[in-house]
């Protein structure tokens, strides 16, 4: 790792810099993908298929009878780990939509918001190194809860033509039962502008390669809306002498361990703290399995020793990270300076993997500074809420005048017409 | 108007596409004006406010006195309507957040959201034609009820190089004191990128024409947010024998006048219900003052007769229009059944025209079919909700295992560690 001593406030900006993704070439080679897809629908799906994954297929909607058997699949410890995360992240999110009361803004003016389902959602999950299955709890749970009528996962199938069992459980488990084995741009591409099997979804949900990623970016300029931009995963972390530096070096580890982009940043305000976790880490990252991996992105990572806490919360609300987790004295009092960032992680009790799995709070977070700006998905992201107003006559006496005067004076004499007509020729 | 008698579903799929927006050409000619005024900021803003608006201006900034005397300059009758609007918009968006209560997810794990503001946004006002003040109260009072820390806007000035007084009272009004006399695409790329005098924002919001459209599209690629993708406006009424005839007419026609682009389409399950509204609309529309444009929106706008209320609803949600508008026997209990709109006016005395100034909802709404996934504007688009996780010691033996295993197949070890990590070294 680098250490920054006491960088100016100049250097900041350099050190929250992301690496800058060119996605201009990915994209020129994606778009032949995308439009032969819209075009020539399933067949093209299978020839890519063929072409990227080397895999012959020409069914890709995978068989319920599979999805519904899964189950006894998957070893009993890793079922009852799926469901007891299942539980918790039901709990966290089944509460984040609530209906809001109606408004008489005036008298005889009522004004509401209603929450209503996005139709039909598509959630891609990846399946190339390993099967996410957890993305599927973080994205088909809020999906459920928010009550989308049409729930679709494309998840790209394994060398033998299935998919992997534990994510038919999981997606079995959240009630979904349309599963396409199709991955990649493809994948997105279908989704977005529907071919003969897989139908067109208005939101495309989940994480994937920079071909993924890319599709998602391209399409979402067509017509379709995708969850959120996505880059490299981030964590922060502002830690002090009361952190145990072996629990810190192992979330940084665990960051790290995503990929050679991923990016890790310590803040302390204590030089001591920060070598003892450099030693901790150097000596955890020998075990690892993904060392190769893990050790590039652990020498593109940042340890920075900054004057004091306050200076080390304005660094983070800068970076406006992804991850971050305080591991500082009264860290509560620290609670309401966190302006940007997209989940935190509090004490020394609280690794940034419980978030990716089983506390209960999404996984699915905003990336690359969108964090100043996104929220992480949720119940919302599934839902939108659509307004309704009812003015009754005596109301629309009430705020005529307001609307009459306003829509003169922008010039749009039809927009005061629609009131003055009313108010001339009230209906006994 | 064009009639359709009992259109196959074939030709619904026709009957909702919106006329295509090539934004290829325009974004190819904005193109140099963001990337001037990224690398030569306030020089380049002034440039293309000589060469677009021909007016020469190099004090981008209002004046505050400007700005607090304003109201001084406005009709009384003006600014009552105003304040009254606002207090409206102020009541119905006060609700729209809400703390959500901390969720013991399992023993000894608690999680939470927080609500807080986007840090910095920047509202973009058209003034091109009109001074759209309206927008001023839609952007502001939500931005202000969220608690952002710095709001500006920029709206192009007028010839005499001042900004009309009713777009500053309104501002006022709603506490933003930093406004920029500023239009177009070079507007957008100074909100994006930041000039001398301009900042850089975290998220853009307004309407605009073409140009500034474009330029949004364009910098949300480039890592700053947007409020919505944008389209020409569109409403959709579906009217039986119980509306007024009249005032359906009245409120195609306020419609009509927003741009020859406009969609308006009336929906009847009743052919001399239309022809009356039609009659009434020609009669009305002899008299507008913005005549040119609306007969030439009224021209391509279009009446659809179906069968019954049940397609009449199905038909709605598979165009998913900005507005709509019901003025049909019942209509309480068709609200259910509307899955895709963004506004949604209920009965004979609920204009279209109320929803845009002063009932109190918001006038910022997906068009383009983008009701299908997004939500008009609201106090939610100017805040991101933190996600939150303390785990005590205990909290993690009981989530722990679940963890592990998800981590360990799912081929993350050092995710794994971080829990494995601490349930071994447990701080006494």
């Amino acid at each position: 790792m680098k250490t920054y001593k006491y960088p100016t406030k100049e250097m900041w900006k350099k050190l929250i810099e992301r690496p800058s993704e060119d996605f201009k070439n990915i994209i020129s080679g994606i778009q032949p993908v995308l439009d032969a897809v819209k075009s020539d629908g399933d067949n093209a799906v299978c020839e890519f298929t063929l072409r990227f994954d080397n895999i012959s297929i020409n069914e890709f909607l995978v068989e319920e009878q599979l999805i519904a058997d899964a189950e006894e699949e998957i070893p009993v410890k890793l079922k009852s780990a799926i469901d007891k995360a299942y539980e918790n992240i039901w709990k966290f999110h089944k509460i984040q939509v609530q209906e809001e009361p109606v408004i008489e803004t005036s008298p005889g003016v009522f004004c509401w918001r209603r929450n209503v389902a996005i139709e039909k959602v598509g959630l891609y999950i990846p399946g190339g190194t390993a099967p996410l299955f957890s993305t599927v709890l973080m994205l088909a749970i809020p999906a459920r809860i928010a009550g989308c009528l049409q729930i679709i996962i494309c998840t790209p199938c394994r060398k033998d033509g299935y998919i992997h069992p534990a994510i038919l459980y999981t997606a079995y488990k959240c009630g979904v039962n349309t599963i396409f084995k199709v991955g990649g741009a493809q994948a997105i591409a279908a989704m977005a502008y529907g071919t003969q099997s897989i139908p067109k979804v208005d939101k495309i949900f989940g994480p994937g390669n920079q071909y993924v990623t890319a599709a998602k970016q391209k399409v979402a300029q067509d017509g379709v809306t995708i969850d959120m931009p996505a880059g490299p995963s981030e964590l922060a972390v502002i830690a002090d002498e009361t952190c145990n530096p072996a629990f810190v070096a192992a979330d940084l580890l665990s960051q790290a361990e995503h990929g050679t982009d991923s990016q890790v940043m310590l803040i302390t305000m204590n030089e001591p703290v920060a070598r003892s976790i450099e030693f901790e880490l150097q000596s955890q990252l020998r075990n690892l399995p993904r060392y190769d991996i893990t050790a590039k992105a652990v020498k593109n990572s940042k340890i920075i020793i900054l004057q004091n806490i306050d200076e080390a919360m304005q660094f983070v609300n800068l970076y406006a990270p992804e991850h971050l987790i305080l591991v500082v004295k009264d860290y509560k009092s620290l609670i309401p300076k966190i302006v940007n960032a997209g989940s935190v992680f509090l004490g020394n009790y609280s690794p940034e993997s419980a978030g990716d799995y089983a506390s209960g709070t999404n996984h699915t977070l905003p990336t690359n500074g969108f964090a100043r700006s996104y929220s992480g998905v949720s119940v919302e992201s599934f839902v939108k809420k659509i307004t309704f107003q009812e003015i009754n006559a005596d109301g629309l006496k009430n705020i005529g005048p307001a609307i009459e005067e306003m829509a003169k004076h922008e010039g749009l004499d039809a927009h005061k017409n629609a009131v003055t007509i009313r108010t001339k020729n009230r209906i006994k």
